[in-house]
C-alpha cells in the first residue's frame, strides 16, 4: 500500500501545541511562535506586534488574515493565548497537556487554547474562495486588556480591515457544548464614594459631624434603588456595595471619614456615565463625593440572522437549541463590538479558572466542526 | 521684728509640687510620695497600695484617711494623680510649672492636680475635730482604669471605711469657675457588629449574599432609634456608628463579611444591658451578630442636700450660679457612686488635655476656699 499523504493536525493535537506553551498573563513568544506556525501554512498573513507600556503592558498581539477574492465577505475569529494563573494542585501538570480518557488536560483548555484551536481547524476545512478569514488574538485579555484586543482593533481600523462578523470563542457553554451562546454582555462601573466630616467626642455629638451616619444613608439609598426591571435580552441591572472602610480604631471618637465602593452590573437601558452621574447625585445629596471607572459599557448584537446562524449549526450538530444570553462578566467582545456584529460561543466553562481544567476531546472536534459550519455561512451571507 | 512661723506651703506651691513629677497614665512613684507628704504633716494616715497585672496594671493608688471625733461625718475628696501625654508644642516644659501672668501652667494644671493641691489646702484649713476627711486618689483615671478607683472602692468596704458624701475633683467648669457641677454621668456602652454573608462574583449576586446590604439597613435602623428624649436631668441618649470595615480590594467581589462598630451613651432611662439586648436584637433581625462592651451605667445623684452645698458655697464665692449638668464623658465617680453620693466639681476645663495646659492661679486659691466650705457644711450636715 501507498503512503497517504501527511494528514493535517487534528484540533487535539493544535490544543495540544498551545497548551504545552506555558502563556500565564500576560502572554508573549512561544505561544504567539506556535499559533503564528499554524496558521501561516493555511495560508494567513501574520502580523504581531507588542503594545503598551508599563505596568498593563508591553502585551503581544496577533492579527491574521486570508484575503478572500474581490467582493467577498469577511468573518472574524477573536479571542487570547493567555491564560490564568495555573494555581496549585493540579492531578498532571498544566502547561503538560493530558489525555485522559475522553478529556484533554491543561490550563487553558476551555478558556480558551481549546477554541482557538478549534478555529485553526475549522480554516483548514475552508477553501480560500469562500472570502476573508482572520484571526484577531490578543495576549491581554485575562489582565488589564489595556493594550491586547483594544490595539488589535487600532490595527485593523488603520488598515481598513473591517470584518462584517465576528465570533469570539469565549467558553459560553454552560452543561453541554452548544447550550449557550452570548449575544451581549452587561457593561460595568465601579465607583467610589467618600463622606467627609467632623472629628469628635462620642460624648459630645453636636461638636461632631458623623460621616458614618451620612454613609449608611447615602448607601440604604442606593440599595433601595431599582434602575430596571430587566428587558427581553438582559437580566436586570444590578448594584452592589463591595467595601466599607473608615479605619477609626477608637471607641470614643467620631471619626472624620467614611468611605464605601459599589459595583453596577447594568444592561443596555443604561450607560455607565448615566449611572455614574445619578450615584453622584445620591453621594451630593448626602454630603459625599463619588468617583466613577466604567469597565465597560452593555452592548447587545441584536438576535436575527447571526445568532441564527449559529443556532441553526449548534442544532444540527449537537441537537441542542443554544440559549441566547446576557449574563455573566466582560470579555473582549465589548470592544469588538465596535467594529461588527459579535456573538461569543465556545466551550464548556465548569472548569475554566480552576485545577485540572479539562475539554471533552469529543467537544473539540464538534466546536471545530461548528466553527467552520459558521464560518461557511457568514461568509455566504448576503450572497 | 520677730519672724513669724513657716506658713503652710499655698495652693500654688502645692499644685507646681505635684505638676513638677512627671506623671503620665499610670502614674506611680514620685507623684504619690508628693501627695503623701503633703498630707501626712496634716494628720492623715496614708495608705499606698499596686493593684492589677500587666496590661492594664499595676496601678498605684492611694487612699489617705483623717478620723474625726466618734459620731462626725465622713467627706471624701476623689481624684488623680495621672495625666494625659504632654504631646508637642508646649511654650515651657509640660513637667516643669511655670506661671506667666495670672496662669500657672503644667500638664495636669487643670485635670487635675490642681484640683487636688486645693482639697490639700482646703484639708489644711480644716479642724480635725470637724468630722472624718479622706482622700481617693488613683493614678489610673486617664487609662483602662480596671485597677484605679474599683481597688480603692474594695479596700475601703474591706476597712469599712464608708464616706458619707464625696467630691471628685474633675475640671466640670466651663467658661468661669463655677459654672457647672456635675451631678451624674450618662452611661456608655461600645457595641462590635458583624454580618457574615457569602462571598461571590458581583456578576452573580443570587449566587452570592451580600453582607454590606445587611449591615447597611441594620446601622440605617439603629441610627433612625430614638432612645428617649432626654429626662430632667439628662439630655436625650445617643448612639452612633463609630467605625466601619470590610476589607475588600476585589471591586468585582461581594465579599463575606462586614462589620461595624457603635457607641451609646445613655442616661438613667437605661441599663446598658437593656441596651446591648436592643441593639442585638436588631443586628440579628438583619442576620448580624452584636458583641456590647459596658463601660459605665448612667447614675444621677439626686439634686437636692449635696447639690445644695456646692451651690450655695460656688455662689457666695464666685457669685455664679452653677448649672447642675450630667453631660460629657465618663469618669471615675461612675465607681465612686456605688458607695455614696458623689458630685463633681473643678477647675476650667478649656486647657485639659492639649497643649499649655493651664490654670488660673486666682481659680485654684477660689477652688481650695470652696472646697473648705462645702467640706465644713457637708460634715455638718445632719448635726
Amino acid at each position: 500500500m501507498s503512503q497517504s499523504p501527511p494528514s493535517p493536525a487534528s484540533v487535539v493535537e493544535l490544543a495540544e501545541a498551545l497548551i504545552a506553551c506555558p502563556s500565564v498573563t500576560p502572554a508573549t513568544g512561544a505561544v504567539f511562535d506556535c499559533l503564528e506556525s499554524q496558521l501561516a501554512p493555511l495560508g494567513f498573513a501574520v502580523t504581531r506586534f507588542l503594545a503598551g507600556d508599563a505596568p498593563d503592558g508591553p502585551v503581544e498581539n496577533l492579527l491574521a488574515v486570508r484575503r478572500g477574492p474581490e467582493g467577498t465577505r469577511h468573518f472574524a475569529f477573536a479571542g487570547h493565548l493567555d491564560v490564568v494563573p495555573p494555581g496549585e494542585g493540579w492531578t498532571s501538570a498544566p502547561f503538560q497537556p493530558e489525555r485522559r480518557g475522553e478529556l484533554l488536560y491543561g490550563r487553558g483548555a476551555v478558556d480558551m487554547k481549546g477554541a482557538i484551536a478549534a478555529m485553526v481547524a475549522a480554516c483548514g476545512q475552508i477553501p480560500a474562495e469562500a472570502g476573508t478569514l482572520s484571526f484577531v488574538i490578543t495576549g491581554d485579555e485575562e489582565g488589564p486588556a489595556r493594550h491586547g484586543t483594544l490595539a488589535l482593533i487600532d490595527l485593523m481600523r488603520a488598515r481598513g480591515v473591517a470584518p462584517d462578523l465576528c465570533l469570539v470563542g469565549e467558553p459560553t457553554s454552560v452543561s453541554r457544548l452548544g447550550d449557550m451562546m452570548k449575544v451581549g454582555r452587561r457593561g460595568s462601573v465601579n465607583i467610589w464614594l467618600e463622606v467627609e466630616g467632623v472629628q469628635g467626642h462620642v460624648a459630645y455629638p453636636h461638636l461632631a459631624d458623623n460621616p458614618i451616619t451620612r454613609l449608611v444613608a447615602m448607601l440604604a439609598e442606593l440599595d433601595a434603588l431599582v434602575l430596571d426591571e430587566g428587558t427581553d435580552w438582559f437580566q436586570a441591572s444590578n448594584l452592589e456595595v463591595t467595601d466599607l472602610a473608615c479605619g477609626n480604631p477608637a471607641t470614643n471618637v467620631i471619626p472624620a471619614r467614611a468611605s464605601a465602593r459599589i459595583s453596577i452590573r447594568f444592561n443596555d437601558l443604561h450607560t455607565g456615565q448615566e449611572l455614574a452621574r445619578r450615584v453622584a447625585a445620591i453621594a451630593e445629596a448626602h454630603g459625599g463625593t463619588a468617583q466613577a471607572v466604567i469597565s465597560g459599557e452593555a452592548f447587545l448584537t441584536q438576535p436575527g440572522a447571526f445568532s441564527g446562524i449559529l443556532a441553526d449549526v449548534i442544532r444540527a450538530e449537537t441537537g441542542i437549541e443554544a440559549e441566547l444570553s446576557t449574563s455573566g462578566g466582560t470579555s473582549d467582545a465589548r470592544f469588538l463590538k465596535d467594529l461588527c456584529p459579535v456573538i461569543e460561543f465556545g466551550l464548556c466553562n465548569a472548569t475554566m479558572h480552576k485545577r485540572d481544567e479539562a475539554v471533552a476531546v469529543a467537544d473539540l472536534e464538534a466546536l471545530a466542526r461548528i466553527y467552520r459550519r459558521v464560518a461557511l455561512a457568514a461568509l455566504d451571507t448576503g450572497h
